[in-house]
This record gives C-alpha cells, sequence and structure tokens, in this order.
C-alpha cells in the first residue's frame, strides 16, 4: 500500500479547528508578552523515542495556519523510522507563532506517530505470515480519516472507515435477523454493487452457514488458534479471512500462522501511547 | 472538586459531528438492510474491566441524537467505579438508531473512561500525601473540554484549559526572554488582572529567581526528588507547586511525598489506554 | 433494495440551510404582512403530474423547522406512485410558517420525485431482464445523498457515493497507468479489502485484459449492443457487467437485453425534470 | 444586463463542501493509488453539446482547492456561445488533484452552463419582442446564488432572491387577506421603502383591484394571450407586467407578443438538462 | 409596520455562538460550584430606565438553550414602553442555566433595547410630521438582522438589508461612473426588475439629474434645510425622499418639517446606548 | 500592557461572516453594474473626530477577502491617536472590491476604534493615581475578543474572557450560597489552580468576610467613595481592588483617588459611541 497524503482540503479543517480550541478568545498570552514582533526562532522537531513517524502534514499546517512565514521543512517523511535524536523538521520563522502553534503541531505528530509506531511493530511481528495488520471503527471521535492515515503509515491496511462504505454484519445484526445466512440475504438485496459484504462469526458452524451463503469476507472473532486454522481450511480461498481479538504483540505471531489473510486491532486506534516528539530551540 | 455535567450546548456539537463522521453519506447500511422499521432492542452498556466511568452524557447523546425514541436510562453516574460486568446503563427503543450509534458511544464512554480510570490509580497512589494529580494541555485534538472533564471524574484537577486563560511561561520563553526573571516581568505586565502566571523551572536557581520575582505558580520539570524538596522548602507556601516529568505509578508516591501541591501527568490525555466497555442486546 | 430513510441527523443540516437561504436577513416579509399570528391554515400537498414520490420527510422537515406547531401528515410513503390529484400530504397549522416554508417543502420533494419517477420509468423499461438501473456521481452538488435516496425510491440502485467508498479506474486513470492491467495492479495494491474495483472499458480486449487481471465489476462504456452482448459472454459471470453511454427510455430495453447486470445512468441525477407538485389551501 | 462574477467569497464555501462531499473520508482511491505524486497532465475542458457557458469560476475554483499548483486556463468567457468541440479551458498541473477535482468542476459547469443554455434559447425566442425571461424561486436547494448567475450568463434576469429581498403576494396571501386590495394594502404597511411588491393575479378583475390599490409589479398567471393582452392594455405602463405559467420554447413567442414586460419560467432552474462537457486528457 | 416576531430559525445561531463564546471551554466555573444540581430559583427580567422593550425572544432562547427546564414567561412584549422598575419577564428553573445565561440574556435586549428606546424617542421628535425614522447599514457586525429588528420594535422602518436588497447610487459610485444621470442607467441597466434604486446626492442640481433620469428614492445628504424643503419641491412625489446628516433629537423635528418621506439614522444602531436592564433574585 | 495584533486566525472568521452578511445572495449589485472589471480606485481612509484607533487588521482583512489585489497600507498602527483628517490608511487597487468591502471595513474600525478612545478618555481621566480602568463581560455578543482588544488599544486592561478563565462570585451566587464565605469557599474547592478567584461585595461587612476567607480580588460593586476608601484600606494589599458602577468622565478621578486597583466599566464595550472614520476617493 502506497502512502499518499491527505489532500489539505481534508485536514485544515482539523488543525484549524484544533489551533481555535487552544488559542481560545484571547489568545497565546504567554508568548504574546515575552516574543517581541521581530523576533526570529529556529527550532527542531525531534523524536524522543524509536518509532515510526506520521501525521507531520499537519504539524506543518499548524505553523502554516498561524503564520505563513514559518517556514517548516521535513528531514524526512511520514512512514520512516526514527530512533531517540532523530531529527524529523526544522522549523524556522516568527517565534511568536512558533510557539503559539507548538502544543497543536505536537499533539497530532505524536499522536499519530504512537499509531504508525504500534502498527509497525505488530506488523513486524506477523511479517513471517502473509496476514496484514489492519485497523477498525474504534478510533478517536473526530479524527478517523487521520487516524486511518496513520494506520497506513505504519504499514498497516485500512478496515472500512464508516458505516457506509461496506456492510460488517455483527453478532447483534445477526441475533436480530435471526440468523447468519438470513442476515446475509437481507444485506446483499439491499447494498449497491459496489458493497463489499463481511460477516461477524463466533463459530465455526456459523461460518459454513456463511460461506454456503456466500459472502465477501468474514471476521473471525475471539476464535481459538485451532478453530482459525479449521476456519482458513474452510474458507479455502472463498471468502477474506479476518482475525480479531485478544490480539497483542505476543499473540500475533500465531494467529497470523493460522495463515488468514488479516489481522484487526482495534487498539492501535484507541490505546496506542503517543510517541514522545520534542521541539527544541537551535541557538 | 466537584463533579459538573458539562453543559449540553458544548458536547452536542461533538456528538453530532462525530455521528456524521461514521455515518458518512449513506448510512448505516447494514443495520438498514436487517433491522425492520418497527424492531425494538434492549441492550445493557457494561464494564468489561475494572475502573472509573465517564462520558455517560456523550453516549446518551448519540442515542438520543440518532433517534429520540431510544431510551438512555444509566445505573451509575460519572466518576462511579465499576468492576468487570457492572452494568452501566439500559438502553431501549428502535434497534435501527441503537446499533447504528452503538460504536460512536462507546468510543467516547470507553475512551473517557479509559482516562478517568488512569486518573484513579495515579491520584490513589498519591493518596497518602497532599498532591493533587492535573492533566496537561497535551489532549486530544478536538476533545479537550470532555477529556479535561474525564479527568475530573477520575478524581483529579485540570490545568490550564488553553493558551489563553492562564500564563505558562515555560523553558523556551525564559531563553528568548532571557532569563526567568525578565519572563515573568513581562508577562505581568501584559496579563490582565485575573490571569495566573506559573512558571517551569529546571534547577533551583531558577526557582529561586521566579520566587524573587513573585510568582502565583511553579512547575518543577524534570527534578530529582532532593530537588523536589528542596524546591518544596525554598517555596515555603509563597507560591503553588507543581512537579513534572516521568510521573507513572510507580514513581508517584514518592514525588508526592517530597511535598509537592500538584503532580501534571500528560499521560493520562495523550496515552490512557481505553476502559473495555461493551453494549449487550438482552432477551 | 429496502426504501430506509435517511436518518435526520443527516439531512437536517441541507433542510435547515435551505431555508436560511430562502429567508435571507429578514424573513418571509409578504406573509409577515399578510398572515396575523393566530392565524391557521390547512393545506393539501398533491401531485399534479404522474410519478413518484420522493424527499417527503425533507419537507416535513422545512416544516417543522420553520415552526414546530405545523403537522406534517403524510398520505402515501416515499416510493408510493401518483396521479395528477393525487394527495400526498395533509399539512395543518399556523399559517404563517406554512407559507414561509412552502417553496423550500416543494423544491425538495418535486426534485427527488422527479429523480424517482425517472427512475422507475427507465426501471420499467428493462423490467423484462435482470438488468438494474443504477445512479453516478453526475449528481447536484451537495444534494448527493438525498438524490441517490430518490433513486432507491424510484427503484433504483446506488453506484459508489463518492471517490472513496470503492475504486473506479477510468479512461484517464488507464491512459496514465499505461494500460488496464497495471491500473488494476497499483489500485488492488492500495485499496483495503473491503473495497471494491470497478474498471471501465471500451473495448473488449480491454475487457480481456481486465478480466485476466481479476475485477469486482466492469463498465462496458458506451459500447455497440453487439459488443455489451460478446462482453457479457466474456464476462462469463466473473464479475458485475454495467453498461453505460446513451442509456434512455428507448435505447434501455436493448441494452437491458444484452444480459448486462447494470445500466448506469447520469441523466437521472442531472438532468430528470423535476415532478410538478404543488400546495393548495384548504376551505 | 452586465455579467459580473459572483465574489469569490459567496461561491468558495459550495465548491469547497461539494469537494469534501465526493472526497468523504479517505480521498480519490483510485487515482491516488494510480497517479505518483510528481505526475503531471494536461487536459482540455469541451463542449459535446451547442450552448452556453456558465460557472467556470466554479470549476477554476474546484481545481485550485484542491491542488493551487494546478492552473486553470479559461479560453472563453461565461455568456459564451459553444458548439461542440468547442475548447473551453486548459488545464495542466498535477495529475493527482486534476483527476479528483474533474467530477465537481463538470458538474457546476454542466449544471450551470444547462441553465444558462435553456435561458437563451427562451431569450432567442422571444428576441422580436421587448419580454425578458427572468426565473423564480423554484432552485435547487443551497444553489440559488450560483443558478441566478447562470440564468444571468443565459441573457436571462432575476427574480426576487428570497422571501425577504422583494414581496411577493400569491394566491394563498390574497385568500388569506381577503383580497388583493386588502393584501396589497397590508404588504405596503410592513416594508420598507426600498422594497418593491408584485401580486399574482388570476383575472382581468383581480388586475384591476391590483392597479387601483396601486403596485410596482403583477404577475399574470396561467392567463390566456387574450387575458395577457387586455391585462398589458389595461396596465398600460403603471407597473411591470409579468406572465406566468406553461411558458416553452413554442408557447413563449405568442406570450411575449401580448407586450408583457417580463416572462418568468421556473423550468429554467428546476428542470434544464445539463449542458453536456468533458475533460479530455492531452497527449 | 406590525412587529413581526423573527424566525428561531433565523436567530438561534446567533444566540448559540454568543453563549458558547461565554462558556468557553470549561463553562460556568463560578455557577457549577456554588449552586447545587437542583437548586431552582426565580427572578424577574426588570427596567432600570426609561424606554422601549426588544430582544424578548433571544433572551428566551438563551436560557431554554442552556437548559429547557428553565421557564421565561414574558410580563410584556417587544416594542412595549418601561419606565425603571416595569418587570419585563418572570424567569424560574434550575439556578445554574439561568445564572450562566443571565448576561448573555441581558447583553441581547439591553443592546436592542437600547436601539429601539433611540429609535422611539427620534419617532417621537418627528410625530407631528410625517416623515418616518429609517436606520442604514452601520450596523454591528454579524447582528444586523436583529439591529434593525429592534428598529422596527422602536416604532422605525428599515432601509436596505445589505448590498444586494436594493441599489444605493452613493458620491463614490457617481464620481466613477462620471455624474448621477450615467450612474443610474448603469443600475438600472444591470439590476432585476424587483429591485428598486435609490440616489445620493448632495447638491440639487444633482437631484435635478437624478429625476429627469428617473430614480425610486433619493438620498437628500447633509443639506441645509433650505435646500431640503427645495429638495422636496422639486421632487414632487416622483420619487421617495429621504434625509441624512447631523440627525439628532435636536435636529430632527426641523428636519421633519421639510417634508421629506424618510430620515435614516446611523447612530441608532452603531452608538445608541444600551438600555439598563437587570435580572433580580426573587425570594 | 503591550498591544498584540490578533492571531489571524481568530478574526478571519468574524470579517468573513460579516462580509457575507453584507453581500448576501446578489453581492453588491450597486457596485457591480457601475464600476468596470478593470477599474482601479485609491481611497484614504480618514477620521472625521477625535480617538484613538483600533481595528485595522479587521479592515484590511475586509479588503483582502474581497480581493487580494487591493493593498491597504496603514499610516499608523492601532492605539495611535488620530485628530479630524488624519489618514489612517492608504487603499488602491481594484474600484469594485474597494467599494463592496467599504462599510464592512469601516464598521469595524469605527466600533473598535470607538471603544478605544472611550477607554483612553477615561485612562486619561484616572492618570494621576494608579488605578487601570478594566472592561467586562457586557460586550457585544459575538465579538467579545476583538472588543477586548479595542480596550487594550485604549490603554485599558482586561477583566476576564469568559466564565470560564476567572471565577466571578456575584451577588446572585452569594444569596444561593448563603454567604461570602460560604461562596468563596465552594468556588476554591472547585477551580483548577490557575484559576483566580474574584467576589463581589456591596458593603464592607462582606469585604471583611472575604478578607477573613482569602480571596485574588474583590470588586466593590457601587460603593460610596468613603466607603472605596475605607475598602481600600481593610484590604490592605491582601487582594486587587476593583471598583464598579456609576462611572464616567466625572465620576472617575474621584474613584480613582480611592485608591482602588482597578474601575471596571461596562460602558467602554456595550455603549460607546463609535468613533467618526470615512473613506475618501483620491483624484
Amino acid at each position: 500500500m502506497l502512502l499518499v497524503p491527505l489532500p489539505t482540503i481534508l485536514i485544515e479543517p482539523i488543525v484549524r479547528q484544533t489551533l481555535l480550541e487552544d488559542l481560545g478568545r484571547a489568545g497565546d498570552i504567554t508568548t504574546d508578552a515575552i516574543a517581541p514582533a521581530g523576533c526570529v526562532a529556529r527550532t527542531v522537531m525531534a523524536a524522543r523515542q524509536e518509532g515510526v513517524i506520521a501525521g507531520l502534514d499537519l504539524a506543518a499546517l499548524a505553523f502554516k495556519l498561524i503564520d505563513p512565514a514559518i517556514r517548516f521543512k521535513t528531514m524526512l517523511a511520514d512512514g520512516a523510522s526514527v530512533t531517540p535524536g532523530t531529527a524529523i523538521a526544522m522549523i524556522e520563522g516568527p517565534a511568536r507563532g512558533m510557539l503559539s502553534a507548538e502544543r497543536v503541531a505536537l499533539n497530532f505528530v505524536s499522536r499519530l506517530s504512537g499509531i504508525a509506531s504500534a502498527t509497525a511493530k505488530l506488523s513486524a511481528a506477523v511479517a513471517h505470515a502473509k496476514a496484514r495488520i489492519v485497523c477498525t471503527r474504534k478510533t478517536t471521535p473526530l479524527l478517523r480519516a487521520i487516524e486511518k492515515y496513520a494506520v497506513r503509515a505504519g504499514g498497516g491496511a485500512n478496515h472500512r472507515f464508516g458505516l457506509d462504505d461496506a456492510a460488517l454484519i455483527k453478532d447483534n445484526h445477526v441475533a436480530i435477523a435471526g440468523g447468519v445466512d438470513e442476515a446475509i440475504r437481507r444485506v446483499r438485496s439491499h447494498v449497491g454493487h459496489l458493497v463489499k459484504i463481511e460477516v461477524e462469526v463466533d463459530t465455526l458452524a456459523q461460518l459454513e452457514e456463511a460461506l454456503i451463503a456466500g459472502i465477501d469476507a468474514v471476521l473471525l472473532d475471539n476464535m481459538s488458534l485451532d478453530d482459525l486454522r479449521r476456519g482458513v481450511e474452510l474458507i479455502n480461498g472463498r471468502a477474506i479471512s479476518e482475525a480479531s481479538g485478544r490480539v497483542n504483540l505476543e499473540t500475533a505471531p500465531a494467529i497470523a500462522e493460522t495463515g488468514v489473510d488479516l489481522i484487526s486491532v482495534g487498539w492501535l486506534t484507541h490505546s496506542a501511547p503517543i510517541l514522545d516528539i520534542a521541539l527544541d530551540l537551535l541557538d
């Protein structure tokens, strides 16, 4: 999967609104008092931790929206690996805007780099198998598009982006429909021809029912390694297989070895810690 | 600190926008296909993990904004402790809306409860001292107000809400001003009479400079326990003392025992994992 | 395909903004001058033309947003057929709000019913074959979600809703990639597992290339009936087949008889005339 | 009537929102996969049909908002006539942005050009008389300002822009007021001195009543040609005369010959088909 | 002129945004600390000064948007006269919301009542003549619609609401066109049939030029009383006459006695002091 | 207090929305008709009255947002004093945009300069004492940030910006809490460590109670000069003292001489008349 930057038109409203959230009504009263109008500063954005970078466009935009005179020069691109001390970007220009936008810029980069780093680590743990790491809809409210981007920056792939771009039949849906087969039937007759359908199954019996009904992908939820293996055999290429539940760095390798196509992990977007990144004043 | 609910007018735009983020252009195509118009469901929101709950108003609003016919009855209030299995709320009404809003509701409650739970744990770790746990501006973009609320729900206190409601002189400000004393002087002559001023100091020498200049609060950043202790003595009640840097469950008790008034922790809002909470269909 | 109402949260911003567009800064100065505060009116929304109705929820919302005291009682549901004179809804309440919202309500219903009616007519023309009528992205700016809904109300199906919910490789994409095969390869390695891929082909040679590369759907653009027929044979169930180009009431039956699965028509959303619907004052 | 471009500040929100409607959460996944970052393209926007062009500023803005590096060079101006093959604009720059904005740009230009073309045709049909073609408030929700502009581009004139910039007393208003005279009286005593008042009349008796009351303009609705002629005589220059109802290319000339000042046509904005315009890749 | 309430849909965004401006990120921290959840209060909104009331709907909305449980019962209507001590409204309900919305509610009512009161005083000063007091476009940014409403509440009339609902040819326009006659000619050939045209003239020579060209209204700017009188004679009913410049309580009566139809005063909306209104806690 | 410009990101939404309020749906129809596309104009913004200027950034932005080709060159800066005739800024560029944005630009500058001028006059009146003039929350809805800025431009200081950045215990709060002491206690235990607390007192007894409870600032409301003097003695440096009530140019000097630190005046933002400023066409 290529890492294509998100269009500015998509991310600008998020960055702008976040700056306004921080500036409040009166703006950066500390910096306004301290940095004179003509004061220029040079800072370096640097990693304090090992990981993978994501979100530099959002940081660049934060500085630009505060003051277009600030130059943000990246030393590496989203998706790059860093170690403690790696220089990520050089920032030069009016000190006022630089200090005022610093926290917002760092909040974006450290959060998205945290997601990218967690994805990269998990992807490395399953690199010996064909399984890819994918994220879920358990994303931070209002940040889904940029968090899904961070997953891609870390080498992972994306599950659906919302309730409308693919159908995912979950346990509650099956319960309401009265069975896997009926649920699939209802969805298939409802959605357009360019919508894929996935069904979540908890047992091999449900899996067989789904395969008979015909399905694009199956989510094997919380299954034992044995069941996952048998599930993959049963599917036998007729659908994409996705494992989920209790995935972490320790369990992922064995799950991947069952032969599933995808391993989905909510943790990447709802609980990955940030990557420690800071802005240091030069000279 | 009392836990007063945020006014609906403040949180509704966030919940509404998050629902729209998930619904996209076509809405919940899976549920629309499966749940007939008249179908009614009863679900229980339940904890899967031990922790402290926060964000129930946002969950209630998510269901109400999707379908006002859904009744959301809380079994406990924000700030309450739960253990695996604790019923948090009963939800009853049209199945369509309930399933469509489920993920958004859970994303809010599990994230905010994660913050509350982390705060509560850290607060408990310093309960033998007078220090209170406070959060920082390292919050999730666009969610600052509700994350600061979650910190209060967990028994913590709030640092400033943005760049404009208090002055915090940080290392880069001191560098630009050319010294702690000059930085404080510039800020004091700039801000209004209802604005408090805090200065970040790295050394006891800087602390002395700040105390001579006169200051409302000092942030003792990354100091050794010894220095913290000496700092508290030096301050001797003339300013509020706040410790920060490398705070976690292991280090917090000793930091608190130095006698500082506050311990600030960015981790609470930027890296606390969510609290596992789910929605189970009843009968 | 079931006709499930769009969630209010999705359509309310559109209706609200459209009312504001009409009210301007000073509101309905004519009605304000003429209808006294307590004046109550009863009107009937009635068809003046044969067709299929769509958009009643938007009309109901227009009246409700102007004045919640107005009662909008539908006599039939979206998707219903009408003939000249058919009563669609009874509206009762304060005359001021009713007259002020009348044009906005009618603009929504007549436009969406125009789309539904055109879709229904075209669907009827191909009812003897298996082909379904689908719309395109040639929709009115800002109204895509409700126009796609109107197509469903008329018995048609929806193509993708935007650039992000399915991949559609068009002629310009093929030109840039340097061939159908390479274009498919690039897209497949880029998109997530729940994204379907369709390719537009102009010749049977391109179609063969696409089928060898493997593809979910093919758009047979502007092909002769003979080529369409041969194309369907070639595909032989390995992909969904969609015909487009010069589709109208006269050409559609023969196109459908070639055996294609779908016939896509931009005309439904960019050029269908409205259905004539009016509001008549009763007694 | 001069054709003055709409200020960018008025049209940018519409174009921006329409791009976001199409990009969704993930952007243009097809083009992102296919067009490499540095890939540059040259395309020509060309007419496929005879007509009059409108909306080039909106198209230019669509490309600029996606990528400011795209150059959009118009070959002719809004209001110009085209025949099949006429080059309208040359577009050069990054292929990614160009393909991503193509559909939105075309949706604007083809829709507005459709309105301009219909207006021009109808205007030509009445060119032998003094009557001018005017549009109504039956415009597309959210697009009123740009559709009224398109009518001007086609040589037509604009009726009022909303409920607040002029008073139009319609049949339902007359019914509530209890008569034409009383309706006019109420409105005149209510509105400001810079607001014109028009009244819709169905009969010559009503027309006489209106003229006695004094009025700026009369809308002669659905009258026979004889009645229109008699109406114009009756008015005798004391008010602007406007005919409406059942206006089309066949009926318009005779209506114009009755001597009315204006002929208003809802069809121009609610039902005119688009003008077929396409983007062709060069070399 | 009737005083018709502005539709809620027009004023709600203003009130909502103003509440958010005051609540900031953390809400009303004082009231939250002091007023317990169940605490109920009764307050009376009362005048402290003689004047005319306007804006009660905005105040009512401020309380309702903060807490729908608050009841706002008006004792009189917009346009009513008050003296010090007059009870305007009784407010009952949860103390928290009441205190949090108090300032916003008062800011609206006192400002709009200030405008209404100034208008009423000036109108009374010219009551012996036929002239009416009208406002201008010199309104507070973002509050034009409600300030124009306040002028109506005070018995005045409204000039145009913006640059688009009527044409007003001012001195700079005349200078650019090269003369009054040419300016009128250009505007008349540009605007629609429902747009009135007014021209500002500084001399009687310009006035004659305007009358020959034909015009709906003339703005006699900064003329002496003698010139105003001669201007009115010259016009002789052929256009509406409006005087402006140096209008105040002392000069207005004589200006009115010159026979002009309208006297326009920017002061009403840009400089009228507020009417002192307060909220008193009962029992 | 330094006068630091507000960040563009904070003021642009206000200026943009105000332009849209004036342009309406059709834009500046007068100027569009009169000023040809290529017509260039030079104007000077000049004072007609003595006072202090504020808001030039908003005026500059109004012209820039209408047409970036307009150059706005300031001759002096916000905070500068002017006399009748002082040139404030030279504006050069396309006449269309210049005339279309003129009123909005002037509305901002004249209003904010009115506030700055009133503040400067009042500040001069108390220059012989240490008291500073401060504003209140009685600001114009939606304009608080820029009005507080104008107060700073006039040499005044700012009170809190909203309900959330400082605690102000008012009479109604005291009544609900049952006393000054209890009110202070409740607030202190609720707010964060960077929030200052002020209490409004009407009597010296209440003042003593507040001082015993400990407080950051006291608002001595509507006290006699004698009581103010005694209050200042009582406080004796233990809190900031602020006087309010019946402050004007006549009363301010004596109030200042009582020794209070601050004098707060709602009048500055709710009732100060504008400063007369105009735009004159050059050559």
